[in-house]
């Protein structure tokens, strides 16, 4: 059975909030045994997940970068290098297991929300402001969009999302 | 001096509002000599704004396929086969001049709009919820968002975009 | 009735020969009121092959670019900007309706055969070594691989094929 | 540091031969600690790459799948799922430190092989005819392209690359 792989997407430049927040789901996700997967880059949202993550010994980090080679954040295990500029944000998307956006502040992020809901993933928001939200709830998608206030709910979510999953996969 | 090429996207089961905005929209780009890109297949705002391209002689349309083979609308004159899937989004995004958002309804367009703000391409919206409006103009980006009521008025607010940026490049 | 698409490959770095041959395959392909498809830059082949198209009224050329701004060669009638690097091979190769690969000199023209004879096109190979003959040949591939020694050869081996898939098509 | 990572091509359907030496270069690469990188599905050298890499405890691979989902094989412990079909072959040459073709029997490899000439990636042929060893050295390319009769030897020729770069970049 493979672990999970859970994508952490946020802004290059976030808030301070944002910032922390990242940091302490990184941990959380590592804890769990998941996989962290982000952008790949030392910048942001990025960087503070991964470097969570690698307090957790035996923790995994995946990061898929826009470039052919280099740029990768020193926290990063594996270095997946696309060549491919921001088109990456849809293979971000489709190996994750579940999306959370850490902060909706940035183009980049929204785009790899709204091709998750594309892609029929879990997306799950984080600190979203009521605007985001009721963007998002208001387009035609087949996919679930979840709401989290903190790290904790949003890595509850996530366990919850597994379960039903592993249960449905083996009825 | 190549033809100028302006990217047209929206969903594919759109409003009925925006399924005649985008066929008026092909029209008006295809009478001023612009090409006009899609992603290329045959349902919605992509078909809608081919069609009204095709009324006028001479016109060119450029779709942008996710399929490998087949798929394009009969009102494509040139379908590029990406075999990515939505990640040809930002396909779509880097080789337009400028990108009309008509309606935001459905992800696979908030992620073109989200992709041409990152790649600092000039953003029309057209008819847009206040909401939509509003998070986008939040995004820490720096690309031009501008917004138009009407397909006239997004047409006119391309060609001021080309004039300007013809006149920087011969200064 | 879409105006086929015939994509020619080959070095940046060409033999004088195969730079003659693509400026003349250039003019042939445009001459027979077929799309001229190259991987859009100034150089060697694919800048030969445009300006051989450019020199017939009504041609029309496409370049397929691995930037994602810029780049594009003057011959270039339509730019397409992937931001993808090389990867945009396959996108040339599922773009074209028959590969000719003018000459075999260089890595990326080998991954453009390979690419063709993997996705099922017909590819022609002109100019091309025993050698170099050999190995594609000794390939397990499902595709149509052809042989010229001319551009003309191999304008009459596309003739012939389209001719075949229309009919194929009819039937 | 980060682990290095060894890309290993080849066919889906083999011969015997280069079928029983992918399993014991998988098991190899396993053995020292490197992370094993495939194209992800089951057939072939890619299944059997991993079968000999899961052979080792502590053992990590990497499939970089064409698919947007499904389709790894049962050895991939983290799928990289890339919705790109075949140009996901120029993803696994730049995310691989060194890649090792084992045969030269289909044009997917040929692709491979290709791509990483023209990235600039050292490429091992294993077990390759004297007429695709001859082909791949006549082509204009900087990269380094190396020769190896057995798994054991590959090996080896990638212990001495990776004590290079590493003693390069010490110094």
């Amino acid at each position: 059975m493979r672990r999970p792989i859970v994508g952490v997407m946020g802004a290059s430049e976030p808030s301070a909030g944002n910032l922390a927040a990242a940091r302490q789901l990184g941990r959380l996700v590592a804890e769990r045994g998941w996989i962290l997967l982000t952008g790949g880059r030392t910048e942001g949202v990025m960087g503070a997940a991964c470097a969570g993550a690698k307090e957790i010994p035996g923790s995994l980090t995946l990061g898929i970068l826009p470039s052919s080679r280099g740029g990768e954040g020193s926290d990063v295990d594996i270095a997946v290098f696309t060549g491919m500029g921001e088109a990456r944000n849809m293979i971000n998307v489709l190996t994750s297991d579940v999306i959370v956006a850490c902060g909706v502040e940035g183009p980049g992020t929204v785009s790899e929300i709204a091709l998750g809901l594309k892609a029929e993933k879990p997306v799950i928001l984080m600190g979203a402001s009521e605007q985001a939200r009721a963007l998002f709830e208001g387009l035609r998608a087949r996919s679930r969009l979840l709401h989290a206030g903190t790290p904790q709910q949003a890595v509850d979510l996530i366990e919850n999302d597994l379960r039903v999953r592993r249960h449905a996969s083996t009825t």
